[in-house]
């Protein structure tokens, strides 16, 4: 078993594979043995310039199928309104790595598809344990090291990040102040990469799936405090994957609010995901410094 | 003999390697046979949307050492600032590619490296035409197949880019009415890189040298309209290939107008570019459009 549990002692001890400065801050990229996947994981964080002392809301970004930190930390233009609102940004992995994790040869399933899912059946269980890791390990190890004021966190991600923010604020209502997404997942219990995906982690038991499905959540009560969402009508996956219309037709019928906007002539890429990314850390901003 | 000359039809065929809306505008990589380099030669834009017969101020940005116009394109948050100033964004690649085209194993010498000159040496002549490539062949190109108004037309570039950008724009001065750089070399008479790149593209002869070194051109009496220059402080490059203050020096000397700032703590990576990009755009707008 390679995570601990119960009172064991855990490694708190960051890796700084580099640092750079940007924007008026500083843009780093850490390493760390994760308790939970058992495995060394990789995130990013970009920490604004601030006065000593001061602490600083958190805007979770979770990625997509296939992406590491570095996609959205490359090309996600997130540093210049992180710098003027004065928050966090941090970009987890989106799966274990490693030469001894389990893997498939698609790119939806396996490594970089961790679909932010505890996976309950073999050969995934040991390490694909990506909802624990954002939701209990990360937090306490970015509250250890960085100057984080996590009683104001946001958290927002594209496509299966989409899906892993919604989902893991759907369920931790207390914890996030603010969400949003970018072309997000809204139903893995009605598409096919979520079925593939809930089906190989989970089993085949529907129903131990739907709190891993943020129209089921929905359905099944949760709430978020409100919610934006910017989804492309030229991406490619919309009809097929994404079918942003369940989230919309959920949200209608319980009177969750949320602001889901289609953008005409925008595809699933980062070329979408930066043109918005200020306008996302612009409404985070405002609800976490309410 | 690859390079076609005097008065054969040149092939002004643009093929479309990608084309993706992004902050209301497009941004394309194209592809396209040159006959300066005798290579398939790679290119991106960005036009922002403009109204009908609109023609935009061009701003060039030649690349770095290693690079290719992908760099610029995925980290270099020029978008939002373009698309905000109405000025269309030309990155070119930074040597010709192909089997058969020489090539050298270091990363500052070859493919990746053409350091913006003619070479005269064999075996770089025959397809290390950059510097013909960006001065006539390019700009052709853009002209006839973008809404470009090439009466304003600004240049910047990163590094070996930046030097490219000085020289070109000293040795052009009626057809740049804005030139800024990031971190350039200034002067390839007085480094490492440039000593090894120019000795072996135009062979041992350092008189010829000297139309390419920024710092020789401004001594031998070429002018800018006015320059800005960003430099990280923490640039590990600094001290043994850019050295900054020998273009200080030649400027102060005979009173090349210039803001030439020193940047504390950012390095040589796109995480400072993309800082001073939105800078530069407005910088050169300001002059394109006055």
């Amino acid at each position: 078993m390679a995570r601990k549990q119960g009172n064991e002692r855990h490694d708190m001890t960051l890796e700084v594979i580099s640092s750079n400065r940007s924007f008026g801050g500083t843009q780093g990229v850490y390493a760390h043995d994760s308790q939970q996947t058992g495995t060394r994981m990789t995130f990013s964080v970009f920490v604004p310039d601030h006065a000593p002392d001061e602490r600083l809301p958190v805007l979770w970004y979770l990625s997509g199928l296939t992406c590491t930190h570095a996609n959205v930390t490359e090309k996600g233009e997130f540093r210049r309104a992180c710098a003027e609102a004065g928050v966090i940004f941090v970009a987890p992995d989106t799966s274990p790595r490693g030469d001894d994790v389990a893997d498939d040869d698609a790119y939806d399933f396996g490594k970089g598809a961790g679909f932010y899912v505890d996976a309950t059946q073999q050969p995934w269980a040991p390490h694909f344990r990506m909802r624990s890791y954002i939701e209990a390990e990360l937090p306490a190890l970015v509250a250890e090291h960085f100057p984080a004021d996590m009683g104001r966190q946001g958290i927002t991600g594209h496509s299966m990040g989409g899906h892993g923010a919604l989902t893991i604020a759907l369920r931790n209502a207390e914890r996030f102040r603010s969400v949003s997404a970018f072309a997000p997942i809204v139903s893995p219990l009605n598409c096919p990469w979520g079925e593939k995906a809930l089906g190989g982690y989970l089993g085949d038991d529907r129903g131990a799936w739907r709190e891993y499905d943020a129209v089921a959540l929905i359905e099944d009560g949760a709430r978020l405090p409100d919610l934006l969402v910017d989804q492309g009508e030229a991406d490619g996956f919309l009809e097929g994957q994404l079918k942003t219309h369940l989230l919309v037709e959920a949200c209608d019928k319980v009177g969750q609010p949320a602001t889901i906007r289609m953008q005409p002539g925008y595809d699933h890429s980062y070329y979408f995901i930066s043109t918005f990314m200020a306008e996302h850390v612009a409404w985070h901003a405002e609800r976490l410094k309410a």
